[in-house]
């Protein structure tokens, strides 16, 4: 335990967490452990690079409040987001599929009614959302609650404005008996995620860019089905084959149809996995 | 770019690097996506185990503010802080060893002369610190700057005290014509690591005792010398075996010394390495 070195130290520190009761915990830090530290001796990491890093992490916690979470973002830019979804989302073929859930969601959206504007005063070109919560062999899933929440106009989810006390263009709905449901909202239109924290600097030092294609977010709950977290992504999007995140998936795309009086539709189906 | 899954997506997030313009920006990060990958599928993280560490890193950034740094803490007990320092301070032998930074360095600390208490009012019992700084061919370096700093009785560092506006047991000093130094403070006690926050909660979780064995700060820079960090640790500490962030070097064992008044005496020099 004295004189350890770069080769010695991560035996040591793993061993270190020999007394873990959670088994699960020991396996994750004991993993945690020595990708850490053969990232760090990979790389040659200075001591400079290291504390830069701390401060990167630093500054990222601090960006967090109840509100914003810089984290998801910053996960969700490094793929690790959608690489969690994927490994925990094979679910049968014929299911919808999942992806990220986002750094947007904020708890207690507000009921609404069937065919209810969801939008709230949020700015945007109005839009009419169909569609079916079904189970794998099509039966309808009545009652199951739908979670509902987008960007408006300008790219900006509710949260974002910092004066805005009211939640727009997020809501939670329930499916009818034939598992039908329908709501108003405002069309999802592309927009960069947020540019002004420490996600944005990164982005910007590794020349990507910070735009995601439109997309409308679902979380679908209902008792014997496995929660659904996902989006519909908007037919003809730029930024289909670039988003920031990665969580496009071909069969989650939807088409966003224009009406004679301006407005949008978007009918979209949901098929739920049973639960195991 | 659409339907990445948990093969597919590393390859995808390190193309998404192709335009970083600092070459060595686009390595670490290479190497960091693959690692962190890496560690998501060896462990198969469930989408609960991903959102319980976004919340503990969120947390972990929370905590720091001007006096307190959980990510260097959470770094030190990992052993990422020692596994950078010692793979960065391979100096020549005879040179003094460097150990862990640590959460608890400020800017700014109050300058004294040759001679003078640098405890100001900290709570222990009274020792004065002896030494010489010297290059490796034995020349003495004059006009050293030598940072100390380190905890009171209680274990606990100044700016752990809330209500303590006022600098303790930290001091800027400088080195004589013949490389010595002299100065009063108080006897370094061992400690545990601050315990009520993130990290404290991971060595609880991992049945680690947060004890770091006793010790004296530091920070050594001289013109044409590399900076040296570094501790003295106190002979016959009962953690030098098993210090929290793994910091210990057989070569920074000092012996503090009772003195017939009550009073402890340590004498250690400080062999600087010459610049690159």
């Amino acid at each position: 335990m004295r004189n350890l070195n770069q080769h010695t130290i991560t035996k040591a520190v793993i061993e270190r967490l020999a007394d873990t009761q959670d088994e699960r915990l020991k396996e994750i830090m004991t993993s945690l452990v020595q990708h850490l530290h053969a990232f760090a001796r990979e790389v040659e990491l200075t001591e400079d690079e290291w504390f830069k890093g701390i401060q990167y992490l630093t500054a990222t916690g601090q960006m967090c409040d109840d509100k914003r979470q810089e984290f998801i973002l910053l996960s969700d830019v490094l793929g690790l987001s959608m690489l969690t979804v994927a490994m925990n989302n094979d679910k049968p073929a014929g299911c919808t599929e999942a992806t990220v859930f986002g750094p947007f969601h904020v708890d207690g959206a507000p009921h609404y009614a069937d065919g209810d504007d969801v939008a709230n005063g949020a700015a945007g070109i109005p839009c009419r959302v169909r569609g079916t919560v079904k189970g794998l062999n099509g039966e309808p899933v009545a009652g199951a609650v739908i979670e509902v929440w987008q960007a408006d106009a300008q790219g900006n989810y509710d949260v974002q404005y910092p004066g805005l006390d009211e939640p727009q263009a997020r809501g939670v709905l329930k499916s009818g008996p034939d598992g039908r449901f329908h709501f108003r909202t405002i069309v999802a239109e592309a927009y960069p995620i947020p540019s002004d924290g420490t996600v944005g600097e990164l982005l910007r030092a590794t020349g990507r860019h910070p735009w995601r294609p439109a997309h409308l977010h679902f979380m679908i709950k209902a008792p014997r089905y496995e929660t659904l977290v996902t989006h519909v992504f908007r037919k003809g999007d730029q930024y289909l084959d670039s988003d920031a995140v990665f969580g496009v998936r071909e069969s989650l795309v939807g088409d966003w149809l224009a009406q004679p009086d301006g407005s949008y539709t978007l009918d979209f189906d949901f098929v739920l996995n049973p639960g195991k």
